[in-house]
């Protein structure tokens, strides 16, 4: 049960940091999104690694929930800080991932 | 529309394929699974990788969707050969998801 | 032999592009590196899951090796067009892989 | 300098035990490599991950390192027991790797 809803938080949070990524290096000033934009890739990179080591069983799966949680928890943390909807969004979204990951971890 | 009816196919196939990778492994015959370990472990791949492409507005999510369904056939096809509970719903999830690949191929 | 060149220029290009993402996300004019930055992550993304493939005896080596050098040959041209030493390092290791990925695709 | 030889072994390690996972569904007693196989591909997919962490300069290498200097632990001792040249290699390759990730963990 647990594992189900931290699996939809991840993927949910990989998917908003993707498209966030994908969208700041669309905006009109970039510099200004270049930590978000970074933290979107290391978000979305790790989210998607313990999706799959979730899946397969992994014994590693606390230590890379609390490490997933670090980083969900600074990428909200620079989205929170940006008005566009997209930062918003993905703000929410490694919020909710980063509780999720701390329930397993 | 249709990606995101791929997404939760890739994403439904990579869990079905982990999850018969971990199974297979346990099984009393494990000899017999070899080739559905596997494939198992390349189709989880190949979707997790996909999926990341599609969230991220890839320039080759064609050439990997034509490539995914490749995988996704041939792990169908060893799958279904095995009486498994998770040989036979990994069929099911692989098929559906070389389905959705070749939509968008 | 094939193999081991292609897994050093694979290495070396995924290197290549991580540390150009990480260098361009700190320039001055971030704006004018965003295409680069796209494409880097793309290409090392890439690089890297088929160096994984390759080592583990994928059947679908030379299909990815295949969209690999489209990938490589993107960034290549991409970076040929910036000045900075990180672009230009680049685009070398990428021309390298590309050419080592043809090679057995 | 710690850097290169880090990602040195990583890249080794994550070879080894792609290579020692491929021989051992090859082997004529399956049933008894299981656990390799499945520790094979935890630590090939750990140290390809942060290789690509360490290589984009990611803020959470000490952590990952750390979990992965575990599983190298962990697919060390398996392998050791078992009189295969893939697995003797494979757990020459995790034990230096181990060591490794602990130098910057």
């Amino acid at each position: 049960m647990a594992n189900e809803q931290l699996i939809k938080a991840l993927h949910d949070c990989m998917a908003a940091c993707n498209h966030c990524f994908d969208a700041c290096l669309n905006e009109a000033d970039v510099k200004m999104m270049a930590n978000c934009i970074r933290l979107d890739r290391e978000c979305s990179e790790i989210c998607g690694y313990l999706e799959g080591a979730l899946s397969r069983n992994s014994p590693v799966v606390k230590e890379l929930a609390e490490t997933c949680a670090k980083i969900c928890d600074a990428c909200a943390a620079e989205c929170k800080q940006h008005d566009h909807d997209h930062c918003q969004k993905c703000a929410d979204a490694c919020a909710k991932c980063a509780e999720a990951c701390r329930q397993i971890a």
